[in-house]
């Protein structure tokens, strides 16, 4: 059945299974009252998290995507065998060489030989990725795309940056994608990237940059966020992104039934219920029980969305986040 | 004019220009033979290398990739404002986050607002890009695509290793891509990856496995690699593979006029031309004047195949590589 949004533009794309990876560690917000001599509440009213969850300092990136991956083969009884691409779509690699999708190949049960590469746009690269796989899957190079997003966020938090400390969470989620039918697809997705905000948050060690031979200290390992700067550039860009997301998508907002968006931060999921005017029944927040899962979060939301309902055929769908970088990211779906 | 060789397979890609750019320091092998206290000769007998270049400690990568950009625009008198996605496809990252693509996007002169993201397949990162550029630019997401490939492999070398020491250089290169009239394309393309082998060329450091947190110390920031046992791995996958591109292309090996391999060492490029049975006139073969430039290997052989109209419309043109992973990649094209 052809939806009443379609258009001739629609570019097809059928999620055909969503699935998602926690570490086992949970961590509640008093926990957090007392590892920072805090009283009790604070650490939940200063950041809208009532838990996160952090891995141990030894746990596997790559094992937590692995884990994602098969609860969305599992989820959907969908043979690891005929996934023919592996892309993974976190903000931050396992290690410098080789890519993180060689690592997650390792310890998934994929079929010998699967191909797989990163696609990294920090924060969204979900939505880059989701693009990427319409492509080669409407070019007919790959049949069936599994996308995994893994961030290990506590492995860089500053413990005395109080802003950045208490909002991230670690996790790992899954979508697999095929060309389908042509019923469901992208209406439009949109990226820009503003690189004037590269250092308003960052990590600077990893490659290149800051390692021994270039210098380096303790500090360039951790998450360094200068938020107020941040989230005013984001601000003074995004109402105006947003009208050209939806405009190249030919729908108003008014007829978007979910938008999943990046879990940034209370702050902004707030901004976007209430300066963009995006009601709460429309907008998927996780954020109470995730906090910000890096990369993570927009796949996460997206699989909250899909196992209560909200991510159906009947009506449009937007992904939509800022990012590192800073970019801002979209796209508007008919799923 | 369509090719003898054109396919109803054929998937449209136009390269419309490429470019290169190297860091200012040569590197002579006898240089080398000071360093390292060999006899004069000793190091370009054992590597193949006449000279490569390194880049200053300090020395940035994303302004290597930039010019690198710019003079692919230059050569070609393409505006820059034309580009309207930037893939950087590098094996080694700027930082941990942001993603590289920011980073070469604030020293470029492209439109403000002009998208950017990392594709990341270790040393055979350009052919991956190829790969999802082809995708983008036929689903109609994007019309001109600049991929480009800087790595400053210096900047890992580990002294230590007279291995591994001896091969690595420099660089950055880049190709702008549209979708073309149709007549030029990818005939067949092939990424295949064996993780088992992840472990036999890496980096250790840079991401979420070995960092202050979980553990670190400097030798994991410097390139380690296992050639013999790697080389084995790769010798025994890529006759085989290399017959399944083929046959992928519906071409023989005798119809492909220019093969432009990943420069990884001498050994692989003696071993493609013997044992694969590839001649030394259809081989492109820079390594001698540049050494193992990790991901940036391929486009910068592809720009010397260009500028010495050995990459043109009339014949069949093939990329191939291996890389750590270990992944095998290659595309036949038609210019």
């Amino acid at each position: 059945m052809k939806s009443p949004f379609s258009s001739p533009a629609l570019l097809p794309l059928k999620i055909i299974a969503t699935g998602v990876a926690l570490p086992p560690n949970r961590v509640e917000s008093v926990d957090l009252d007392r590892l920072l001599n805090k009283p009790e509440g604070y650490v939940e009213k200063r950041s809208g998290i009532i838990y996160r969850y952090h891995a141990s300092d030894d746990a596997s990136q790559a094992e937590l995507a692995a884990a994602a991956l098969h609860d969305a083969l599992d989820r959907q009884g969908i043979d690891a065998a005929s996934i023919d691409l592996l892309i993974s779509a976190s903000a931050i690699s396992v290690q410098a060489l080789p890519c993180t999708a060689v690592h997650i190949l390792k310890v998934s049960q994929l079929a010998p030989g699967t191909p797989g590469f990163d696609i990294n746009s920090s924060c969204v690269s979900f939505i880059s990725a989701l693009q990427v796989a319409a492509g080669l899957l409407n070019a007919g190079t790959y049949r069936r795309i599994a996308i995994v997003s893994a961030d290990l966020a506590s492995r860089g938090i500053d413990w005395d940056d109080e802003e950045s400390s208490l909002i991230f969470g670690d996790g790992a989620a899954c979508a697999i994608v095929e060309r389908g039918d042509g019923t469901s697809g992208i209406l439009a997705s949109l990226v820009e990237t503003h690189p004037q905000g590269s250092e308003l948050c960052e990590i600077r060690a990893g490659g290149t940059r800051r390692n021994p031979r270039a210098g380096m200290t303790d500090r360039d390992f951790l998450f360094q966020m200068r938020g107020k700067q941040l989230f005013r550039q984001a601000s003074a860009l995004i109402e105006d992104y947003l009208a050209r997301l939806l405009g190249a998508s030919g729908l108003t907002l008014e007829q978007i039934a979910t938008v999943v968006p990046h879990q940034a931060s209370h702050l902004s999921l707030e901004h976007m219920r209430r300066r963009l005017n995006v009601s709460s029944s429309v907008l998927v927040d996780i954020y109470r029980y995730h906090g910000n899962q890096v990369a993570a979060s927009i796949p996460t939301a997206l699989h909250a969305a899909v196992i209560s309902g909200r991510f159906n055929r009947a009506e449009p769908a937007m992904l939509i986040g800022t990012a590192a970088g800073l970019s801002l990211a979209g796209m508007v779906l008919l799923p």
